[in-house]
């Protein structure tokens, strides 16, 4: 009789449930969120940053397959679980924009610039360097997509330090943030002419990098009008509405906007959701009756507190330790060093006294998913047959962008209470 | 030049943005958060709830393929919206959970009880009925699956009207509430049966059934033990902890986890995020420092109001107006008619004058996607070589659904006023 009703379609009861999702998604993502409550807790009460909590608990989560747990095996790579980790880390930068303003990013433009320079440049070369020293019958290709994989920053663990640490106010953060958007441009351009030079042996044509240029610039000068001219209006027209909750959803609804918009320009869409929160300023929340943003932060923040996690833990998931042999050590740890120098060294782009230098520089050095994005484009591109980047340089670049991940939580924190500390003593 | 350039891999610029999801995501979100609040808003403004505001602009994007605008065709079926409208109907019930408390449910489970009991057989019979009068060929299985069809109430409409109008504290806002998750109960036993008769010929055995109730109880009863004896502690320890935001974090982790549970055990999602609201009473938030359950109704509000919008949004972006002939017409009207009539009985549940028979009755008209998942596992059955349920009873079914999920938010509404001023003014 069991038998006979097990052979009802499993559908008839997977779908009962409501939907075609599969229940344990609810389980997964009830895991994630309190891991990573539990993970922030043991680092805050450590002196260090949540975020550094998060993301250890989440290679934990990943990892438990080594112990036969398998609930959260291949959970990072499922849908759902990636989008709402998307839409966590958009939501971040989302409230972290919010809490800038277009002046105060304007007032720190060129030394934002150097910095994103010096950040594309020197690890460029290091990582070239490396890559020629360490793999000497390597094709020049690999090296240079090797010094390309060195040059993303991942702004999402930064920001998340200086949010822990309640350094929004301080100018190191108006640097970073600034030199993360141009990053990501000229980090397009990198990517761009390195994958041609590797898959076709030349440069993109002078027009092809004229669009892929003017498509990131046409974006960022499009959000800047669309602040000044645009949103006001709607911001406006908005607050008449009398529907409950109106602000909260058209601020996110702007956000997604700006985010897609920038991922169809070709740019992460972190920084789309940057920019909207820099062109939300109290100037169009006023129709609403509150008197600066920081109301908008209090709705957003709630949101933010419960998905940006997600987006933590599962970089942590990511990071499968199984998989790494001993073999690629010792280039992991060449490339970790120049890493690490790599964009330490951005912090001389900072000019005058305005803001610590080595705190800038400690706050560029995470590579997070990017690095590993540019690796797999990398993975992806045949050389003589084979994958370019063939699979113990892979390892090595894991282990390099897990490296810089995990160090930098602690050591900006550090840092950044130094010279805050030293501040407030001045001040 | 610009072919040549066009030939480097799309992953190389679709990967660019930072993962692995289309840009897209992004711009289809943010138009549907953006029309759900217009939509809302022209609601409000012609005295109806917001929530048929968000249906019919769902039904507007889904459909704009009509006239050549193809940006939302097949948006409703993106696993990312799929999930997030999930969540965000999870989440809603959560928070209607978090409205009420386990003894004002207690006070009415007799009515409600007998409401979701009326609310199976009425609408069975009726349907069956109309079957056989109108399909007279067909066979027996088909007009029991067409009756079961009708028996599953979608609450999350009913929940979002009761919320958009205040109602949260009416004794009927309880019954229903009380009578959705009994008959969640109800039309899992109710399924099982029928899909069994249709594809064996026979009724499932004592043993199965024994084993479907007893996991929907076992949960149920497990919920309530939980939330007595292990919630308490759980938050007592959560309010010790240093990190920002734990309460809202902890609240979603036991919601998901319950709406986990419960979708393992052959229930709806939403039964156990509402089963999670319901044991968060007063009692657990208070270690927290707040004086009741309603502050965390302020934390939860605002994700709420921006995700469960895209559950309304996206209901209504699956009605498919083009695939609709004139031929089932006739049979939908049958079908519709039975559907209201089949609950509005369930009024006559109603013991004493503790709650409006009508506005009961009202409440548990809609079919929602549960209606249409219960058609989806009769379309997987087949019948000597074909589907039980052809394509004409599917778009049939369809359109009962479509009547009874869009009749309900304006009657209910009117109905509910009527009731709430007359009570306040006997009062």
């Amino acid at each position: 009789m069991l038998a006979l009703f097990a052979a009802v379609p499993a559908t008839a009861f997977a779908s009962q449930d409501g939907h075609g999702l599969d229940a344990k998604i609810w389980l997964i993502l009830a895991g994630m969120i309190l891991a990573a409550k539990i993970g922030g807790e043991v680092a805050v009460r450590l002196n260090q940053p949540s975020v550094l909590g998060e993301l250890c608990v989440g290679i934990v989560l990943g990892n438990l397959g080594m112990i036969g747990m398998h609930t959260f095996d291949g959970a990072a790579e499922l849908v759902p679980i990636e989008f709402l980790a998307e839409f966590g880390v958009v939501l971040l930068l989302f409230e972290v924009g919010l809490e800038s303003t277009l002046t105060e990013m304007r007032a720190v433009a060129p030394t934002s610039g150097s910095v994103a320079i010096i950040g594309v440049v020197a690890p460029m070369a290091l990582g070239y360097g490396v890559s020629l020293w360490l793999l000497p019958d390597a094709p020049f290709s690999l090296h240079l997509f090797i010094g390309a994989t060195l040059c993303a920053t991942s702004v999402g663990i930064t920001a998340r330090v200086l949010k822990d640490l309640n350094a929004m106010a301080q100018p190191e953060t108006r640097v970073i943030l600034g030199a993360a958007v141009i990053d990501d441009v000229l980090g397009l351009i990198v990517l761009a002419v390195v994958a041609s030079i590797a898959e076709f042996g030349a440069v993109p044509g002078a027009l092809d990098l004229t669009k892929i240029i003017g498509l990131a610039a046409g974006f960022l000068v499009g959000a800047l009008v669309l602040g000044a001219y645009v949103v006001p209006g709607v911001f406006r027209a908005a607050s008449k509405l009398r529907t409950q909750d109106v602000l909260a959803a058209v601020a996110i609804g702007l956000c997604l906007l700006l985010a897609g918009v920038s991922g169809e320009a070709g740019l992460a869409p972190i920084v789309g959701a940057f920019a909207a929160g820099l062109i939300l300023d109290e100037v169009h929340v006023r129709p609403f009756g509150k008197t600066s943003a920081h109301d908008l932060t209090e709705i957003i923040g709630p949101i933010v507190a419960v998905v940006a996690p997600i987006f933590f833990v599962r970089t942590g998931m990511m990071v499968q330790l199984s998989g790494i042999g001993t073999e690629p050590l010792f280039l992991a740890l060449a490339l970790t060093i120049v890493a690490i120098v790599g964009k330490l060294v951005t912090g001389l782009g900072v000019r005058g006294k305005t803001a610590d230098r080595l705190t800038v520089g400690i706050g560029m050095v995470p590579r997070g998913e990017v690095g590993l994005i540019f690796a797999n484009v990398g993975a992806g591109i045949r050389f003589e047959g084979k994958p370019l980047i063939a699979a113990g340089v892979y390892a090595a670049i894991v282990l390099m962008v897990m490296a810089s991940t995990v160090v930098t939580p602690p050591w900006l924190a550090q840092r950044l209470r130094q010279v805050m500390r030293k501040r407030s003593d001045d001040a």
